[in-house]
């Protein structure tokens, strides 16, 4: 990938990206919350929900950038005709789902 | 896809097709094998010991059909310049990955 | 744990045992299916889903047995006084739901 | 529960106090850092590889809470010979538990 300073290489999700770190910043903002919950001394099953739906959170949020991914980068390379670029993509991509299905 | 009487359409594991099968008919005597578990009575937790380890197995065999048709089929249909073919396989692997991830 | 051939020790499935015994073979059945599909060179995405639902089903027939183990065996062993039996019950109960929710 | 303004009632996660909250500060940090990565358009495996840390982070405080939970509020509740306090916390545990592995 080369990089020049007029042009910036830029991914699937760049189209997205404001939402996304808005996203983010209110998932922060739960984390937060979480630990101003243990420092009040909530009760355990109260926090495990507010963990939960950060995780919730956190996937759906995964999945929309493996979404824009495998549109965008995966097909690219994938159509580009260089076969080594395209291998590398789809490698990389089933070693992301693996994590994500945390299948073993 | 066309079938015919000469050539029947095969797909990314086809080529593991016999390893696949062995597996899957292991997978099915584990789960026999907790029915007769469950029918002596055994302990609780050793039955769902036995009922993760059917699930690790699942999951490792679904990660292994999904590697084969995302460097097969899903490689093919990008690289084969029909759009439409493309993004259906896209979608289809997307959605695929979100029922095993249990991302919503 | 006593065993006399009066009396066979029982756990928390047991008045559940026959409709256990009915799902289990139900999913050995899926699981016979999905090798046909294999050996029928059905699409790849098509045998996923049926690996995810027996997934689904397997893990919601683990569901059912951890909760009637938790409200037999694991509220006996907790009520009953004996610290060592609770301790090992609580500690299996947990691993247990390490193993199913894959938390590392 | 009674709350009086002498002793507040705390629960299972209590002595982890400081160290659950200095591990959510942790995790709090990394989601930031990828707002950052989002934010200096990073390469998409590059920030799931991200997610997926965040997400294991998170399931392992999780299984810390829950594990502390059992051992004392469920263990207390059950063992009080109360035998309400005794079914809810022990439906409570369960929902938990099924949310965390997202049992269906």
């Amino acid at each position: 990938v080369s990089k020049t300073a007029q042009k910036k290489q830029t991914y699937g999700y760049h189209d997205d990206k404001e939402a996304l770190v808005k996203r983010l910043h209110r998932i922060e903002g739960q984390v937060r919350g979480i630990e101003r919950m243990v420092d009040e001394d909530r009760y355990c099953i109260e926090i495990l929900t507010q963990v939960s739906a950060v995780s919730t959170a956190l996937d759906s949020l995964a999945f929309q950038i493996l979404d824009s991914h495998v549109n965008h980068c995966v097909a690219g390379a994938l159509s580009s005709g260089n076969d080594r670029e395209a291998q590398t993509k789809t490698q990389e991509l089933l070693e992301a789902v693996q994590r994500f299905a945390k299948m073993r």
